[in-house]
């Protein structure tokens, strides 16, 4: 059984990097706080006799030894960046419950018979580099090392440059063919209401939806808001408002879709002058393949139809000036992430590992979220767990598990390793 | 009779501070162009003998003596800030025509019975730092001198804080009465599609419509895209966006009413995490006071219907939480500016010149939007010159007007000058 004392007062040390006034946390990727959480964790997993290896995507591999140093280690990882207003749960109790296992490995003298890696993968929250899962996706053979490499904030910064800037731009190859795991197993909050709704701490993950993200730009005309007649306008700002508000009855039309804007930019910033330009992204999401697929159909079709009202309104105005209504410039597919399903042998030994810590008081259950655990999952046997938090609030200062929750993940977790290492 | 070929280069000169590679401008108040053609401006008039006064916002009267100082002298003011991506027309039109007529009666010796101001106000555009006509607005008496000051930008620099830096924070005070005018003049285009469709080069403007900016602050959840069921959410871009519809099918819904959102803003900018923030502007204008009354009231109530919807369907779902829907945090009138009638006399001097210079061809026209002169207009019998513009495009690079409707402009005001100055 892991120390629960321990894991919460290395919760407290790992979240003074980063951590904001309202109880939250703001540690985008390769920001400066990233960079000292990090060292910290090296620190730790040095303490334990762990030998470390930081890859082209700065990746983190501490690797403690087993038995057969030959084959290659079992791993247990998640991330430790967070959103710009994020809480203190989502990746950083995948992390730092990895730890605690390898502790209590470490208290209790178990040698395994493969070693066991602890992995902090690099920008899974894709908050600052967009897309998500951006590092294990290069592991995993989804994007390829430019990809990764060139991924930009809204400043420009790449994930190259910040990677250098921080120390952490390493020269293991980013892959699995170069860097093996034997399996993945990750904890993770459930970032939804299903558990507390059933009064559960743990869930056995089985997979996780399919989603897509769009990346989408207007163009239209500057013009004076107070002279221009409504009918002689090109405004992508209303245009992207009819464009939100039908993204979202696409997706209440569909049962197991959802489509969501967050993110949206007009210029020029004049409170007289009309937004000749508007980006936005759609994040979209659905229980199969095949659903998702009909969103994005849908999707698509609802945004260009806003776009040809736009133009048929300004050509029989506009006609003589030849200058046409709202144009769709962008509208790119920026992350396409299929359904996964995870291994059934690696999700057998989490439920009997949950069965072990919690008896019968778990279920199993289908992701909403993205994990590093997907793109694990294309190259060796993969599984999660889930534990409880409060109200299903993720991505919010408020996010909260309770720590005893967060022991029995951490218990379940140390359980499925230790089967794995025995399979 | 102005010097067209003199007023075409002196255009070209001081287009050269903040222009904009694809013909247009960007020169927000007080930015470093703005000290540069400010600059510029004050050494032509000293070339001309006239002396200099900056205020305390910045706004620069060059006064050119007449025969009895001791009367305020007659105003020909605009301003030469421009939007973000604006034209070279919107304002600079004003201030140059009023140079070259201060040039014209330079070279023919002309001595007027009272001084003659050319004045340059300080961010009328009000896209920099909201609202417009903020320092004609000062010298009015609409606004404080404290409100002036304070106004800020989009990081937070301050009028004043800006006027210090670019060395334009004048000791004249600020006010009608510390630092008269007998009546103001200004040439302005048009910026809309009235002149070009009968085919006139000028109109005779007989006031300004009234306006009202608001600024709205919506607060909802930072919730996760990928996990929180649709009736969980408290998402104020969707919020938003339902809004921006609502506003324009008021403003639709009102014959010579217009509202429009060119600014928002969401928080965090993260594609996976629903945006808890939302700020947008709206822009209302209308006709009449009654019907901007009206606007008001019904844009109000469309956007409270859409954050209560929000939280009726937060309320059933989220109730036991007790945390609500999307609230709107902010609904605030950030500028209010009734209807303005110009001053018959000087507007019939106006209509006399343009008859002198145009023959009949000229209308009488109300300004769609907002000028110094409305501000003026509290405090000095004020008139406007419109001139015509292609397309009626404004605030866009594309904005154009001819020279020689700019040179017929500069010969009406020069014409209702002379004439207020007999009177
Ligand atoms: N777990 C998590 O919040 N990951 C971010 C990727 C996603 O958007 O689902
Ligand atoms: N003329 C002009 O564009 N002024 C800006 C003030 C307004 O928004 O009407």
């Amino acid at each position: 059984r892991v120390a629960s004392s321990r894991l919460a007062s290395t919760f407290d040390e790992s979240c003074s990097w980063g951590s904001t006034p309202d109880g939250g946390m703001n540690r985008l990727s390769l920001n400066n706080d990233d960079k000292r959480v990090r060292e910290w964790l090296i620190e730790q997993c040095k303490q334990l006799g762990c030998s470390v290896k930081v890859d082209q995507m700065g990746n983190i591999f501490a690797i403690r030894p087993g038995k057969n140093n030959s084959i290659p280690p079992i791993g247990m990882g998640s991330h430790l960046d967070t959103q710009p207003a994020g809480g203190k749960y989502d990746g950083i109790v995948g992390v730092l419950s990895a730890l605690e296992v390898l502790r209590t490995l470490h208290d209790n003298q178990v040698e395994t018979y493969a070693p066991v890696a602890l992995i902090d993968w690099t920008n899974e929250e894709g908050a600052r580099f967009p897309p998500a899962m951006l590092s294990s996706g290069v592991w995993g053979g989804a994007f390829t090392l430019e990809h990764g490499h060139s991924r930009s904030d809204a400043s420009g910064n790449t994930v190259k440059s910040e990677l250098e800037r921080i120390g952490f731009l390493g020269d293991v190859p980013c892959s699995y063919e170069a860097n093996p795991l034997s399996a993945h197993f990750e904890i993770h909050i459930e970032q939804g209401p299903a558990l507390e709704a059933e009064n559960l701490r743990i869930g056995v993950v089985t997979g996780v939806q399919a989603m897509n993200w769009y990346n989408i730009v207007l163009r239209g005309r500057e013009q004076h808001c107070g002279t221009t007649p409504m009918n002689m306008r090109a405004d992508t700002l209303l245009c992207a408002a009819k464009m939100i508000q039908s993204i979202n009855q696409q997706s209440l039309a569909l049962p197991g879709a959802r489509a969501s804007v967050a993110v949206i930019n007009s210029s020029p910033q004049s409170i007289n002058t009309l937004s000749g330009r508007v980006q936005f992204n759609i994040g979209a999401r659905a229980s199969s393949d095949a659903l998702l697929a009909t969103l994005d159909v849908n999707l698509e079709k609802a945004c260009k139809e806003v776009v040809e009202d736009s133009v048929r309104l300004d050509e029989s105005i506009m006609g003589k000036s030849g200058e046409g209504g709202v144009k769709m410039e962008v509208w790119e597919k920026i992350w396409e992430c299929p359904k996964t399903v995870f291994d059934e042998r690696a999700v057998s030994m989490v439920r009997e590992s949950a069965r072990e810590v919690e008896g019968g008081r778990f279920k199993d259950m289908v992701s909403g979220a993205g994990h590093d655990s997907v793109y694990t999952a294309r190259k060796v046997p993969t599984a999660m767990i889930f534990i409880r938090c409060k109200a299903g609030i993720s991505h919010n200062p408020a996010e909260f598990s309770k720590q005893e929750d967060i022991d029995a993940g951490a218990n379940v977790l140390l359980g499925a390793l230790l089967r794995y290492d025995d399979y």
